[in-house]
């Protein structure tokens, strides 16, 4: 591997030097206008009146990324991997609706997807203490993830029944035409948007509908629970981080154990 | 009991064994398909251009099912026991509207009833470690059910008084009809929901709907701190029931752990 | 004071005897039904049809209420006090709206104040494990008082600047026709009501609108984790109630504690 | 500095003393009164009726806000650094649009300003117990600033591509016009404010709605969670700061104690 390309990877893929992070920030920049571009663009009366000029900017940020992605392609030290990678496969669509265009009409629509290049934000985030938080989310997210899909099947199960009691109660004359747009109406409710879109017109329908959404305001206490009950232990292990056995170098030890619980190691006391 | 018997025992009504796993998995997926075929059959267009379609769909499930509940019967040692259970009453009203149709016309909406037996799903989740968590959660809800109780009474006290005031306040013109109506429309903005169906028109109408919102707003803070401390000691007893150092008897070792963090004593692994 | 009378007042008055507990049930399942009738009599359809029985209902109720107000002022020892009681006086008011619709049209309608009754129930609840619940509910409440006040206060400073500033911005075009019913607006978006009958049109207004959405379901962690806090907390205190000093008898006394905060006495060990 | 400048600056800026203390409320009154008048104004109805009341109104109380004005900058020894502070340009920014109406119609709808005067009321309640609270309140939230902004990043993200997504799907008949439309209906979705001034009418897009509906019901539970962690902590913080046994160095007494509950020791009474 060149110096040149060596040095371009640490300027281009990390962040840890000085011009490594202003890369990422202007490339951050750049997304941030040109997704800004894409959303001004829709908006019918700026299109008629600006459309040359989004178009000239369109095509500076596709050229600008186009640029980008090749310098990736020739730093990585292994393109086809790259390529093939979830960023990689985003980096190209994000640059490829601008010349379809040039065939296609109105594909230029599909530029939205460059949204997603924002989630390359992440990456600058891994240098700032942002890591840590949300690690500490992260873990109390995924400890979760087991008592939350036990309540969102739940959850869905009263979904589909309630919405099928509405379908046979309210009947088409109240909007609750099928038994899916019935079962999208409970969902509303339950959830407390409540758009009013649709809304119940008999006595008994209403009468459902209050206990639904009683339901819906009692049932959040159940995921806002499990979230704080992990974060709790999950912010508890996040603190004693710097308890790590010196012996085996586990993590995790309460503040109070005089012993490691994994190779019994004995501690010294806290000062 | 025969060895047959026996056999299909295993498979149908329990769920230890690879081939009753596989029964339940595919009984699973066959409640699910039945009832998004009954849903989409309550859709107009679809029913129009598919009818013939969903009707031997229907039938097909209607006859699996048939077969699934014969072969219950069959299997289990107490058949009565069985048959008047309530899932036994579910796996037979989620046959029956099939049969009906072909006297009454329109009774296979009452087919909506198969939902239920999705509440199946629950077995499935017994085998894997769904079991703790949901038996984590049952606990914490179960032992804040007397507060949560309490919390309610208030609550539906609250709506009724209010409800009646804003009759009064607010009146025909508004929609609030009757005495009842505004208690469902007390509910809606209370959950905060707030459909928009009905809506305060005077001032003084609208100045209480702001004062029920804050406190709708604020009060749901209750049973979220419910639930959250009860999860939260249902979490501490769940996880140090099955760990206490036989040593010193202290309480709290992680599910990991191979020593006791107080006083060194080494455990036998966990089976 | 005459035997009759201290019974009566023991049955009416109290709900220690199986006497005292049946006439509280039968006051509270009475209370319930007048209620009902009081509502379903303000839905034009029913009263249009059913005037007659819902009048001698009325009236029924009526006498049985007006009898055990002059039971209670019989039995109890001070009846001034009691007739000026809180409950005194709703017992008086839940009675007068008939007598008064003698004389004056219409005045039936303020039969709803006997909704108020209704905390009666608290009563009974009083019996049983209730109480307990009840008091760490609101011990919990009352804890967090000051903490509530400062949050709301915060609050309604908010709403104010932003119900102001959407005036000025959106303007009488969109229904933000005063600044009064502009704050009513922001408290509906806050509260994440969002009835819908007045929305911003304005790209601006949309805007601002956002932020004050992701605001109030930001803001709403924040009485929730307050509740919490205190609530863990009464739990707690709540938990260690048995552990009282036996030499001052004062409360609340930590698990670990050795020696009495109150008088210093040494604790026995616990078990 | 002269005695009577002295004086004057105890009881404007200051509220330790009963004169202090009485400014500071006399001063709270008449800017609610000030910005109760200024919104009633705004009512098109009043308005027209009582003009020439509010006016002299308006007149009387900037007046008296110009008399405080330059007491505050005779009275206070660094005038300089006070006009030019935060609330010295707030105070100057509440009389001002009353003078500048005299030359420029339709100026005085400015005096909303004078609302950012109530922040005021914060100076009271640092006299109080309030205090306490409020750092508690303070020292949680900023200690969770980090995750919350972490947790609002992800948000915004989310908001964006779904928004983008609903764009391509829903379409310009359903209300959809372009990207930032679509984005503010995200965010009125995943907050559960939900207008209904937009809503989805595709299968597919009422599908994604429920999807968006149900992540945000939950998501809920994330800041939720933090904050509470982060309340416990800080309340932890801040109940232990106060009372350390000098003899032990134990921490966690109540306020009531009198003697250490570890080794007995006794305390001298809080002052």
């Amino acid at each position: 591997m060149s110096a040149l390309r060596r040095k371009l990877y640490r300027i281009i893929f990390e962040a840890d030097t000085p011009a490594g992070k202003g890369f990422d920030v202007a490339l951050l920049v750049l997304i941030i206008l040109s997704v800004t571009i894409v959303s001004l663009e829709s908006v019918v009366a700026l299109r008629r009146e600006y459309l040359e000029l989004f178009l000239r900017l369109e095509w500076s940020f596709t050229i600008i990324f186009t640029i980008e992605y090749f310098l990736r392609i020739y730093s990585t030290p292994r393109p086809i991997k790259y390529i093939f990678s979830f960023f990689g496969l985003v980096d190209l669509l994000a640059i490829l609706p601008t010349y379809l265009s040039l065939f296609i009409l109105g594909s230029q629509y599909l530029l939205v997807v460059r949204v997603l290049r924002l989630l390359r934000i992440a990456r600058i985030f891994k240098l700032t203490r942002f890591i840590n938080e949300g690690q500490v989310l992260t873990r109390a997210l995924r400890a979760s993830a087991t008592k939350i899909a036990v309540f969102l099947g739940t959850v869905l199960l009263l979904v589909v029944i309630i919405g099928s009691l509405m379908y046979l109660i309210e009947g088409q004359e109240s909007g609750y035409t099928s038994i899916p747009k019935s079962i999208y109406w409970t969902i509303v409710t339950l959830t407390t948007v409540g758009y009013g879109d649709i809304a119940p017109q008999t006595a008994l329908g209403q009468f459902i509908a209050s206990i639904v959404m009683i339901m819906g305001y009692g049932i959040i206490a159940v995921p806002t629970g499990i979230v704080t009950v992990e974060m709790s232990r999950s912010e508890r292990l996040g603190v004693s981080h710097s308890r790590v056995c010196p012996n085996c170098h586990t993590e995790g030890h309460l503040a109070e154990a005089n012993f490691c619980y994994n190779c019994g190691y004995s501690f010294e006391p806290l000062a």
